[in-house]
């Protein structure tokens, strides 16, 4: 242990993907520090984040990379990434374009709990997603 | 879509757990916004941590629930929950006693990535490990 802990290998060998070949990334606003989304990356939409500075993910659901606000125009211009103790997880500080979240929130995470176990809205709607991502059929 | 959005239920009936029963939660200052670190959560930690407002997660290494501080008394205080737009993924805003690394740190995410692709060291030391949790034989 010491000041230098983990430090002496390359970030991209230390990153430790899992059984999927992924890794979380936690999207935080670099200004405020508002969690905007959690993400998941795999080694390629990774190197293309660290080349490009915009986010890029790997969408679970289409099974593709992503290239966050290819279609919404909201993309993530990247500016800092760190690296938990454990290597698993990462953060992205960015500058986020209009909203993150497909619902239309600033953030994902735009619900909190209340005492009683219901739960109330917390954040401001950004954009319509039927005028951003069209009509749901 | 509209205002309400995903409101009508009960948070409890809202998460998705994975399939290996578990869910995401990002531990965060509830005062200064940073990210102190990720961990896991069956219902039954998400439930104690609900009841308790203290943060309990299942850790994945020992298989087991994980009353966080119960070695190192670095507990949190729960002062809000939070979920994201696919209930998937939750927030935990704390007060952190002590540091919440392992490894001494105040956040699990100490280390940032340099333009050349090593890493630096960006956070606190707040205590030593070998004092807390013993020397490792």
């Amino acid at each position: 242990m010491g000041e230098n802990e983990g430090i002496d290998k390359s970030f991209l060998d230390t990153v430790k993907f899992d059984d999927r070949g992924l890794v979380p990334a936690i999207v935080q606003d670099h200004e405020t520090g508002k969690v905007l989304m959690m993400a998941w990356m795999n080694r390629e939409s990774l190197e293309m984040t660290l080349e490009r500075r915009k986010a890029c993910y790997w969408s679970r659901s289409r099974n593709k990379l992503w290239l966050k606000g290819e279609s919404s125009g909201n993309m993530q211009d990247v500016h800092d990434i760190l690296i938990d103790c454990d290597g698993d997880t990462l953060i992205l500080k960015v500058s986020q374009i209009g909203g993150a979240c497909h619902v239309g929130y600033h953030s994902c995470f735009y619900r909190r709990v209340l005492e009683n176990g219901s739960m109330e809205i917390c954040d401001t709607l950004m954009f319509d997603p039927e005028e951003v991502y069209g009509k749901k059929s």
